[in-house]
C-alpha cells in the first residue's frame, strides 16, 4: 500500500470523505446547510425544520414537519435509571462529563440500539434529539438542588428546553433567538466532535457510542469551549467594573487573546455571528437587561477599530445565553443539543455507504531490542 | 488550504500521526511494542511489564515494576454508584455499552478527571488499567445473579480477573495463558477506536472522554468483534455435531466466510496467532478440556491446506477464552481491558505534542436553493 504523508499536522486539508450535508467557504464568509444558506434558513426556518433537513436533505413537507414534532414531543422522556445517577452524582461534576454518561445510558434502555437498520437508525436520532435537552435541564437543576420540570405535551425544542431549565414559560423572543442559536449550531461539516463520531461509526458501532465519542470531543477546550471563555471575559470586565473598551485595549497590549474574535474557517466575517447579534437586541429588551448586548457591541466595535477581526459566533451566543441566564457551564451541553441533529445526520450519511476510517501512523521508535531474558 | 483528496476511502494509505509506540509489518508478520518483537515480550514479558513499556517506551526496572503493580492492585475499585448502575441495567444489556457507561460514570468519581497534566493523566492511565477488569467482571456475575468477587491485594491483572470472573483462582496455565492475551490484544497501531481516542484526545478532551469513545469505537463489528464470530462458529460446530473438516469444506462450498483467517495488515502469518496456538495445548490440559483446541487445530489445518490461509490471532483467542469458559460476548471487553494500555500510550503520546485532528470533506451535495419564505 503506498503511504502519502498528509502534509499539515492533524490532517490539515486532507480530504477524509465526501458529504451532501453541509459546505463552507472560509473566504467568503458562507455556509450552506444541504445547499441552503444559513442566512436564509435562521430567517425562514425553525430548529425542527433545519433538523429534517440536515437528516433528509430536503425541507419537510408540513405534514412531515408535524409528525417530527409529534415523535420530539413523545420522546421527551428519560429513563428513571438516569436520573437516579443524576441525583447521586456530584454537585460539582463537569455536565459535559454528566451529559456524555446520560447518552450512554440511554443506550442501556434503549431495545433498538443495536438496530442498524436505516429506518431505526432514524428513530434513534429522534429520540436524541428530544432527550438531550431533557437530559441537560434535569443536569442543571438537580445539581441546583431544584425539582425537575416536565417539558409540555407541545412546542418546539427551544421552548421546552428553556421551560424545563428555569420553570418559566420564554417570552416570544428568548423562544425565538434560542431556536435561531440551535439552528446556527446544528452543523458545521466534519469538525473534530463530527468527524469522531463518524470514525466510530464506521466500525458499525451504534448511534449512541458515535454520539458518546462526538460529545467527549465537544468537551475538549479546542473544540466545544469557545464561548466558555467569551462568558469568563465578560463576566470579568462585568465583576471588575472596567470599562470594556479599556479593558480590551489593556488585553491587547499585553499581547493576550481576546477571545470569540477570528475563526479558523472563516477568514472574513462569520456569517452565523452576523444573524445573532440582530436578535440580541430585541431579546435583551424582552428580558429587561441590556447589560450583556451593550458590553458585545463595545468589544465588538473596539475589535474591529483596533485589529480589523470580527466577532465569531461563540462571541454573540455568549451574550445571548447569558442574557438568558444560562449558567456558563451549559454553553457546551448547547451545543451539543444542536449539534446532535449535524452528528447524527454524519452518521446517517455514514452508513449509507460505509468504509472503516483508519489511517496509518508512521513509526518514528526505536527498532530490534531484545529483552535479554530467553 | 490546498485540498489532498486521499484516493483510498477511509484515509486508507493516509499516514496521519508519527508514533513510537509500535510498528507493523504486514508483509513480514512482524509485530514490535516500543521496538520489541512481540514474539520476544509473549515469551518474557507479563502484562504489566508492557503496560510500563508502552507507557514509558522502556521496559521497567523491578522496582518500578514493583510499583505499579501495588497502584494497580490498591486501584482495583469501582466507585459504588458504577454497582448500582450495573444492579439497575437490564440483563440483556450489551456488555460493550455497560463497559462503556462505567467508564464514563469513573470519570464523575475522579476529581482528576480534568486535570491534564502529564502526572495525573499517568495516574488516570493506571485508574483504567486496574478498573476495567473489575468493571467488566462486575457486568458478568451481576447479569448473571452472582455475588461480586472481590480481588485480592496481590497477584497480576490477568489472576485477579479471572479470580473476580468465576470465583475461582485460576491455575498456572490460566493465568499464563490469559496474561498472554492481555500482552497480545494490548496494543496494534493505528486502528479505528485507537484513532477515535486520539481525535477526541487532540481536542484536549479528557482521558475518560477518549477512553469511552475508543470503546464505542471497539463495540464496531467491523473492529473488535472478529473473536465472537470465530467463536459463533466454533459452537455451532460444537452443537451441531458436524465434523469441523466436513462443516469447514460446506462453508467454502458456499464461498461463505470462514471466520479467523486471514488479516486485513498481516499478509502471511499473524505472529500474534502463533504465540497463543502454542499454549493452548498446556491450557487444555490444565482445564481438563481440549475440545475447542482440537476443533481449532483441525479447522487451522484444513484452512491451510484447502486455501493456504493463516489463523489469526482471533481465532486462536476464541479457543482459549472458550477453554477458559468465559462468556462469548466477553470477549470483545475482554479486547478492551487490554487495549486500554495501547489506547492510554497513544493518549499520552498524543498531548506530548498536541494538535486538533481535523481533516475536510469534499461536499456534493446541492448548491444555490432557497426556502422562498422571505
Amino acid at each position: 500500500m503506498a503511504e502519502k504523508k498528509a502534509t499539515g499536522k492533524g490532517l490539515a486539508g486532507v480530504i477524509a470523505l465526501d458529504t451532501a450535508i453541509c459546505d463552507i467557504d472560509g473566504q467568503k464568509g458562507i455556509l450552506t446547510y444541504a445547499g441552503y444558506d444559513i442566512a436564509d434558513l435562521a430567517s425562514n426556518c425553525t430548529f425542527e425544520e433545519v433538523t429534517f433537513l440536515l437528516w433528509n436533505g430536503r425541507l419537510p413537507e408540513k405534514n412531515e414537519l408535524g409528525d417530527l414534532s409529534l415523535r420530539l414531543t413523545s420522546e421527551r422522556t428519560l429513563p428513571p435509571m438516569v436520573i437516579e445517577m443524576l441525583r447521586l452524582m456530584p454537585e460539582d461534576a463537569n455536565p459535559m462529563a454528566a451529559l456524555r454518561t446520560g447518552i450512554s445510558v440511554f443506550s442501556l434502555y434503549d431495545g433498538e440500539a443495536d438496530d442498524m437498520t436505516p429506518e431505526a437508525n432514524m428513530r434513534k436520532a429522534i429520540r436524541l434529539t428530544a432527550r438531550i435537552p431533557v437530559l441537560i435541564a434535569a443536569i442543571d437543576r438537580i445539581r441546583k438542588g431544584l425539582d425537575l420540570v416536565a417539558p409540555l405535551d407541545h412546542g418546539s425544542t427551544a421552548f421546552n428546553f428553556l421551560y424545563m431549565l428555569s420553570g418559566d414559560r420564554p417570552g416570544e423572543a428568548a423562544e425565538k433567538t434560542f431556536d435561531t442559536c440551535l439552528v446556527l449550531h446544528a452543523e458545521h461539516g466534519l469538525n473534530a466532535s463530527t468527524f469522531a463520531g463518524r470514525v466510530i461509526g464506521a466500525t458499525l458501532s451504534d448511534m449512541y457510542s458515535a454520539i458518546t465519542g462526538a460529545v467527549g470531543a465537544l468537551k475538549g477546550p479546542l473544540h466545544g469551549g469557545a464561548n466558555i471563555r467569551v462568558m469568563e471575559m465578560l463576566t470579568d470586565i462585568d465583576r471588575s467594573g472596567a470599562d470594556p473598551v479599556q479593558y480590551i485595549d489593556a488585553l491587547l497590549g499585553r499581547k493576550e487573546r481576546v477571545m470569540g474574535f477570528g475563526h479558523r474557517v472563516y477568514k472574513t466575517v462569520d456569517p452565523r455571528a452576523t444573524i445573532l447579534r440582530g436578535m440580541i437586541d430585541t431579546l435583551s429588551t424582552e428580558r429587561g437587561t441590556r447589560k450583556w448586548y451593550e458590553m458585545s457591541i463595545e468589544i465588538m466595535e473596539v475589535m474591529k477599530e483596533r485589529k480589523g477581526l470580527y466577532a465569531n459566533v461563540d462571541f454573540f451566543s455568549a451574550s445571548v445565553y447569558a442574557t438568558l441566564q444560562i449558567s456558563t457551564d451549559l454553553f457546551t451541553p448547547i451545543f451539543a443539543m444542536a449539534r446532535i441533529t449535524g452528528w447524527t445526520a454524519h452518521l446517517l450519511e455514514q452508513w449509507k455507504e460505509n468504509s472503516l476510517i483508519r489511517p496509518r501512523a508512521a513509526y518514528k521508535g526505536p527498532r530490534g531490542l531484545k529483552t535479554d531474558r530467553s
